[in-house]
């Protein structure tokens, strides 16, 4: 939700004359991206989001997430494609940072998205899951089932001050996950935060997907998994059904999920519920006042996480 | 520098509804403004700024913002349109705030003009001190000489936290400015906050003049004080008198300056040194740690105003 690099007009001059771009017509900061600094461009050549990495990417990560954009655009999905400079790099360094320029898709992510709209969105993650293999770089998930136990073990001990009984619910789930995580799922190039947010609508249909910064190598069934957490919860906290059955049924005209997935199901929907619940209890408890950031509240996943522990079977998903 | 009050999409689509602009492409909230929320819209029609008014803009404001705007682009003046809705009107609420739609302009702000920009903001600024004229609601200036006493007496008890010696120099400036105020100099329709930010360029030539919100009525040679404060001083502090005489020689071309207003300029250009430092140190002195924008460093002002206190005539600016 912020600019944390500034560039001015004049950094953007130096730095575009390394790209066939043209002159630029418009540059303004844009209140998007909790983790990076982007820039909306337009330049004689088109619409571009300039993205100056802040230090939670990795710059080893890069060629990772870039590439992949590539490889992805390269087969019809519709992300955003990094720009290469005229040496034929990826990406390059502006006032510090690591920095790339990507193309801009149209589009309007939805807040409230209906059952139409999950469907839609469900095709275009198993369409992506399809697109991604033979990527030939791999990143392993940091917030996996391997990656909790840090988070937890930090987080615990105040988690009762931001709820009552959040201490031990993230105890007993984290132990719990772990010990039935399954690991031999079919497994790839996932997502990983296919959240409303990240999908852009035209008329109804996907326009694009965006934001590719937590992707990573893992099991497909917890790219969806992530999704039902993110889009067929309502407001007040109940799983609908009818969003659900939506998503999944479109997921699986384009991608089937074999018996062994479908039994995963509930949990792998309540690990990426303690995975969002981890990472924004963390978020929460160390928040700078003075950052540009309002933290979101952990407390939406933990009611996921607790409506999950109560399912017996992915049928209640509506599978 | 940061978006208060959000919008979805979805509030987006009934609020587009009121208007004839087509079907929506793309919406972002950007990191612009730091009175106001605003979201760069694209829409079958063109692109377009939508601004949300927080509360520091007054609604019964808006009339002369908008509607000065109106006038200023029917004359000529390169500065947003605000869009009418179905019905007529200029600005609607959206979300428990007013808004306004209004065209977008192409062109980049520089933060390190040179004397060439200089001289082609100051003949924007001539431009539009004769096309203001005509135009005809009025507002008076709440930051000149009468609105600076309550700033004032606010921030000079603790000025001299923020550094050394600023609170006797506020109040010996404040007293000697006050009483050399140059009350009958010619006066209409200014800008009154044309600094680097609020001007467009392309290709080194202006392509637009951007936000109006402190605009009033008030002497056209202060206006002028303002941008010598905001375009000519070097980040070391130093006067340059080469963007002076640059910027003041554009503005004369387009519109003369007369006896009293160049015999003026000292005080004037002390005035808006200490109209600048005031806002600022106020909001320095008062910065909400959990906001989300960082507020400017006042001091850069106090040095502005120390240099006008030395100046002995007009001609030291370059003219």
């Amino acid at each position: 939700m912020a600019v944390y690099t500034e560039v001015s007009f004049e950094d953007l001059e130096v730095f575009l004359a390394d790209y066939d771009l043209g002159a630029p017509l418009s540059f303004k900061g844009i209140a998007e991206g909790v983790e990076n600094s982007n820039y909306f461009l337009q330049t004689e050549r088109g619409s571009f989001i300039l993205t100056l990495y802040e230090k939670r990417v990795q710059v080893g990560d890069l060629p990772f997430f870039l590439g992949l954009m590539e490889h992805l655009a390269a087969r019809g999905i519709a992300c955003p494609l990094p720009v290469r400079s005229k040496s034929g790099v990826q990406s390059a360094s502006l006032n510090g940072r690591p920095a790339a320029l990507l193309t801009f898709l149209n589009g309007l992510s939805l807040r409230r998205p209906e059952a139409s709209h999950c469907a839609a969105a469900g095709a275009a993650l198993a369409a992506l899951h399809e697109a991604g293999k033979g990527f030939s770089i791999t990143r392993p998930n940091a917030l996996g089932a391997d990656g909790w136990r840090e988070l937890a073990e930090h987080c615990i001990p105040r988690a009762d001050a931001v709820q009552d009984g959040l201490g031990p619910l993230i105890e007993t789930a984290h132990r719990e996950l772990v010990a039935r995580w399954p690991r031999d799922l079919p497994a790839g190039v996932i997502h990983a935060d296919l959240f409303p947010d990240n999908v852009l609508f035209m008329n109804a249909e996907v326009s694009g997907l965006i934001d590719f910064y937590f992707a990573c190598n893992d099991a497909y069934a917890y790219d969806l998994a992530v999704m039902l957490n993110a889009w067929c919860f309502e407001n007040d906290g109940a799983y609908n059904i009818t969003k659900g059955k939506s998503l999944i049924a479109a997921y699986r005209r384009e991608r089937g999920l074999g018996e062994t997935e479908i039994e995963a199901l509930p949990v792998l929907a309540g690990g990426a519920a303690l995975r969002f619940l981890l990472t924004r209890l963390y978020d929460w408890l160390n928040h700078d006042p003075t950052a540009l950031v309002r933290p979101k509240d952990p407390r939406d996943f933990a009611r996921r996480l607790r409506f999950h522990q109560k399912v017996k079977s992915a049928a209640e998903y509506g599978l």
